[in-house]
């Protein structure tokens, strides 16, 4: 497949990422206001962000391998999954698609009347973040751990369910599936990243403080995604 | 397959994603009254939509193709997957469908002590609307914005998932969990159409301002699916 | 496979629905009382019931077919999918399936100290009803049009995910995921039945209001199978 | 494959299931407070259960069979699916590796201002408990009951999506649903543990009154286990 297509892919699945599990949040966990069940809660962004790479993957799987996200390609590198030379036009053309993502966003939200972003404000625009940045008040060693393990355990699955003896076809579930859940754990802790992409996609519209705490949505994901692509380099090589 | 067959394929299955997504909504929804966490919320919703095109696309997709949606029948055409001469006799099957399960959702309705539609509500009967009868209060460009992106991703999912590249037999379920991801994001912005069958079958039976908006509903989603259909004609096309 | 190891699967099948749908009914969707959101709603209700007909077909489809619901073995013989000899064995282990787990539950939720059913309740011990005993006060003619219109699309699913020409091995997902859907549609009109079975297994615990509505969730759903079986009999017929 | 990455199969798959279940339990379930519908719940507790075995099968499942419970081991034991000489070692790696998680899980938990845990209340970090400390405070006898009943359905649909005649590869989603629909059951009665590893993960970081009522969540799965895999040894046999 040309390059050309699977750059445009990479951008379109992390748009698709973004829009999707951060445009749920911002636009229908609160729906009705405080208080309201209505509206989707945690539980229906941990939904939404899992089936972005769901849906993302059966789409675009089989043009690029449906990364949509830079601590997944180097993760599948460190795993001896993807080459060397294809990391920077992946990870360049994924954090484009985010921050795209991330201006419409801000158009259909600019389209409701009284619609403002509190820069200082934990999950700002579906922002992440730390100590009080963290929704849930969590400290930056809570989030730093959090956010290396479910980046380790997101890379251990996607090795393992792509793996040549796992069954064929089901691994976008799988993949998908293991997003929702590590938002079922931990957007209290961090507002949920694992993906320095999504993360800077919205912190550029949410203002500084969270464009100050990126380092560490980058930092934390990148390694986690290291160490579980190592450790599963290890586990899932047949020759041992 | 005879076009008959077919036919009643479309017709069933839009009859099915109107009384099950629209149903979920007018009976389900807000159960047991303003607050009440019983109730299956917007994400109830979304998931009776998605699980409407997941079941009827393995019930039908065989016989008809599964599309149940006008906008998806011209996306396809506009991707070089469906054949122009079937575009009017296939879109009318869905528009009839939708209309019956109206009728039908209806009548149901109608057993409750109590049932009225007030037609200056938002979201009335489930009817699609923006500006005052958006359920959030958004404004007609981002009820536009939102629902030709929304339709354009749901056609790159439905091109890209039932490639001839892309795993055997999944599409279905990434198909359906598209549009479940679709509602989670856009009920507070539109009450989510991405479908004009879905949005004429209960604007009928809300009332004239409901009427009043259905342009926007067969406009934009059939923009999305037209741009999604092309977009992923290039994307997906094997010699480029 | 031998007649007594396929009355078995569909006596474990049933008693597996029941007790996962009717036991989630009782005891979770209401946890910690009114108003209270941790409690699992309709939506986890609806959730549960399609999960127990996913993972008994998934283990027992291939034993037995995987019915748990005479509405569904009397579609299927209409359909010209099952044979009418086996209609009344089939049948009567089922119903004594779903008793048997419905007793298994009363001695469960009969360990909640302050446990007691009220027989005048709608949808007490997950009894289905009509009128007064229907969640949502619905109309004995809501609730009829309601059950023959639903199982009549269950059966539709059922044929055609299972039909020779649909992806194999994925009609289980199709068929208990629609079982979520028809209950996140219609568990405030008649506390969702579309199958005998279940609804006699929690009525003879529940108190004779609901048994005096029986009548209806034999007749509705079992009319609603047939038309189901013989319409999607025609439709997936291939020589027409 | 070789014993050390089995084990490390197991040790990695149990520390995902306490981590992501009891996980989402301590960090998501209730948050934002009492009352507050933005938590997800029983039903998203439910759902983060299903979901680590649902994708720890996919990924593990072709190196150690994916287990990750003692219960399980001892039901494929007993359903003559698994070797008795790998029964101590796999156990072993188990319950390691789920104490593993309960310590990582703690210093997250940590992270939060104001964390404590009060040992004498039910399902304190996440532990499981019956009578005073039940959620629901469902009695020891209903609690053993359950454990027992949900445990034997587990192994059948375990033994049973893997049969041989089952459709291959879809074994882990039914497994991983069937985890979830009965957590959709049982949180309120003993905040569901059908897994001795589980339990005795978090029981250690509980306190003592969890510690004291851990025998029930070692005996009744693995009663339930040893019953539900005898009895699908016997149904699935081919040959009878």
């Amino acid at each position: 497949m040309a390059m050309a297509k699977r750059l445009a892919a990479e951008f379109l699945g992390t748009f698709w990422l973004v829009l999707g599990g951060c445009g749920s949040a911002v636009l229908a966990a609160n729906f009705g206001g405080d208080g309201n069940p209505l509206g989707i809660g945690l539980l229906g962004v941990a939904l939404a962000f899992g089936l972005t790479v769901l849906t993302g993957a059966y789409a675009f799987g089989h043009i690029s391998g449906g990364h949509f996200n830079p601590a997944v390609s180097l993760g599948l590198w460190a795993g001896g999954r993807f080459p060397a030379k294809d990391l920077l036009p992946y990870i360049v053309a994924q954090v484009i698609g985010g921050l795209a993502a991330g201006f419409i966003l801000w158009q259909i939200a600019s389209g409701h009347p009284g619609f403002a972003v509190d820069p200082n404000a934990a999950g700002a625009f579906a922002s992440n973040g730390y100590g009080a940045m963290s929704p849930g008040g969590f400290s930056v060693a809570a989030a730093f751990l959090t956010e290396v393990v479910l980046t380790a355990f997101f890379l251990i699955v996607i090795m393992g369910s792509t793996h040549g003896r796992a069954p064929v076809g089901f691994a976008p579930i799988a993949i998908g599936l293991a997003l929702t859940l590590i938002h079922l754990i931990s957007i209290p802790v961090t507002n949920t990243s694992v993906n320095p992409a999504r993360s800077t996609a919205v912190a550029m519209f949410a203002g500084p403080a969270a464009v100050g705490q990126l380092w560490l949505f980058w930092l934390a994901p990148i390694l986690g995604g290291l160490i579980g692509g190592m450790l599963y380099g290890w586990l899932g090589r047949d020759r041992d």
